[in-house]
């Protein structure tokens, strides 16, 4: 019985947002998994900003995906053969498994998933890299103490949600930004958040000093440009900028907006770091566990966007970049 | 014996470089103190970019200076007549006596200079602001390692000769990036900087590279603009940015630019945090000491950098943004 696998290869590095051609659609046979190897049937594959980094050229935390090579992806999927006794047909497993339908793995950087009652896209969502890149940046890099105030923005996507939900479960006055009313209604009414600026329709800068009259503590970034420069105009003393990502930046065809107002850094003896969630490896299972607990306690809700069949690919990617999710965005293949 | 004082007060708030008529030069006669009270005799006034920022208005570290007040700046003078039992005639003191020729105080903020075999400029260079801002700047916000490749830039004026030096004590390699072969000579031969990188005729970004291959562990940035957007293309993975100010942004009369490279922060998990040396007062003592016995062991060079005449002070002041100083940009009055 052999399988047919499809799957997308980068086909040239783009400029601005990803277009039809700088992808390449193939299809191939499936071979066995040899000695120590198993095949994974890909059932959810994760759509993150960073994916767009990884497209591009240059020096970064990650070699860029070479043009040719099957995009760059962590999923989730199931094993359907397998001549590693490590893993047995049945199990659940994530991994940087690709943009493709079949893939044979010997194991190494695959993990287990023992889901339970608690959905699947969930693990390439709260209980994945988002949600770790939440929890370790937000706690590890933000260091936020009760009665703080913290502002995330990209807050209603897969790592903004978890970061105010956090914030929120250690006392903290939390303010999201996000793009429209039906995201500020949700991280307000749903997730708890105590405040919520539209950039779409508000002065974001006139709102942040409305809304964190003494000062931001920890403002957590995932957008860049002009909201991290509202942002930094106002800053409480000693305040600490987690640089997460840019998103706003990532698909610019100019060189990118730098933060005019970085010298608020100076005035207010702040911060301002960047993370990379993989240097966390060695903590996530004490994470999830934490998290897991939050999550069956309702403290903690995880919210996914699904968008089904495995061909959209090139145009589900783009509702990253145009806003166009709530939550975790999630490619679901099968 | 009535003396004469003469005084420049802020005229207007400058756009651009300070001209002529952002100054009022006045002249008023010295009043004689009052009970708690004590006259000074202002010797060396201080010249630091920071006044440009102190000339603007707007929230900042310290409020801005009034127009019509007389100029912000620290002094050092001696006490010529006193009503306060804690300072006598013939002392010499140090406070943020303006810029004028005499100052009345009641000992607020004010400290007593026990110069010995010292200069008494040098207690506004080394062993003053600047040699505090280097000091704490490098060391606790900037924290090298033996080994470790610190750069600094501004690197032949009074906060960054020290940065340097510093920084060679405690075993790091250093490069300095300066304007012009004067400075950079200076650096190299007179204070042993490793290596020196002139602005104005290399390429920053390309010479860092040369300069240091392992990337840069501490960057201490006092110019802001287009050298930190150098620096931030060489960073070692983990580094640190000082920012203690941006002379290459405070005569702008456009909006500042900000770093475009700013996320080689996240790919490097690097940090990039601010610093106002008023912040360490109650160790300023410590330091003191600690660099007054590198002094005598002739680890830490000092150099003053003295323009003689009161009335030139509208010029002289401009020697800081035109670059033309080398070391502590230093008034003498008298």
């Amino acid at each position: 019985m052999s399988n047919v696998n499809h799957k997308f290869e980068l086909a040239a590095r783009p400029v601005g947002m990803p277009k039809r051609t700088d992808w390449n659609y193939k299809e191939e046979p499936v071979r066995d998994p040899g000695e120590g190897e198993f095949l994974v049937k890909i059932l959810y594959i994760s759509l993150d900003p960073a994916m767009r980094g990884w497209m591009n050229e240059g020096k970064s935390y990650i070699a860029p995906v070479g043009i040719g090579e099957v995009m760059r992806a962590g999923a989730l999927g199931r094993v359907t053969a397998s001549k590693n006794p490590k893993f047995a047909v049945g199990d659940h497993v994530y991994g940087a498994f690709g943009v493709q339908e079949f893939a044979i793995s010997n194991g190494a950087g695959i993990t287990k998933v023992n889901a339970g009652a608690i959905p699947l896209p969930v693990f390439l969502g709260t209980l994945g890299m988002p949600g770790m890149t939440a929890y370790f940046g937000l706690l590890d890099i933000g260091q936020p103490k009760p009665g703080q105030t913290v502002v995330v923005s990209g807050a209603a996507g897969a790592v903004g949600t978890v970061v105010g939900q956090i914030a929120k479960i250690k006392g903290c006055t939390v303010v999201g930004i996000a793009g429209g009313a039906e995201k500020c209604n949700y991280i307000v009414k749903d997730l708890g958040f105590d405040a919520a600026i539209d950039y779409k329709s508000e002065d974001v800068r006139k709102a942040l000093q409305k809304h964190c009259p003494k000062g931001i503590d920890v403002y957590f970034d995932n957008v860049g440009g002009d909201i991290l420069d509202a942002a930094l105009t106002q800053l409480a003393r000693g305040a600490r900028i987690v640089i997460c990502g840019a998103i706003s930046q990532y698909c610019n065809t100019t060189p990118i907006k730098g933060p005019s107002n970085y010298l608020s850094l100076l005035v207010n003896r702040a911060s301002m770091k960047g993370m990379v969630v993989f240097d966390y490896t060695d903590r996530y299972a004490e994470a999830g566990r934490e998290m897991a607990g939050w999550m069956a306690a309702g403290k903690l809700k995880s919210r996914e966007h699904i968008v089904e069949g495995f061909e959209t690919f090139p145009d589900t990617l783009l509702k990253l970049f145009k806003g166009e999710n709530i939550g975790k965005l999630v490619l679901k293949v099968a």
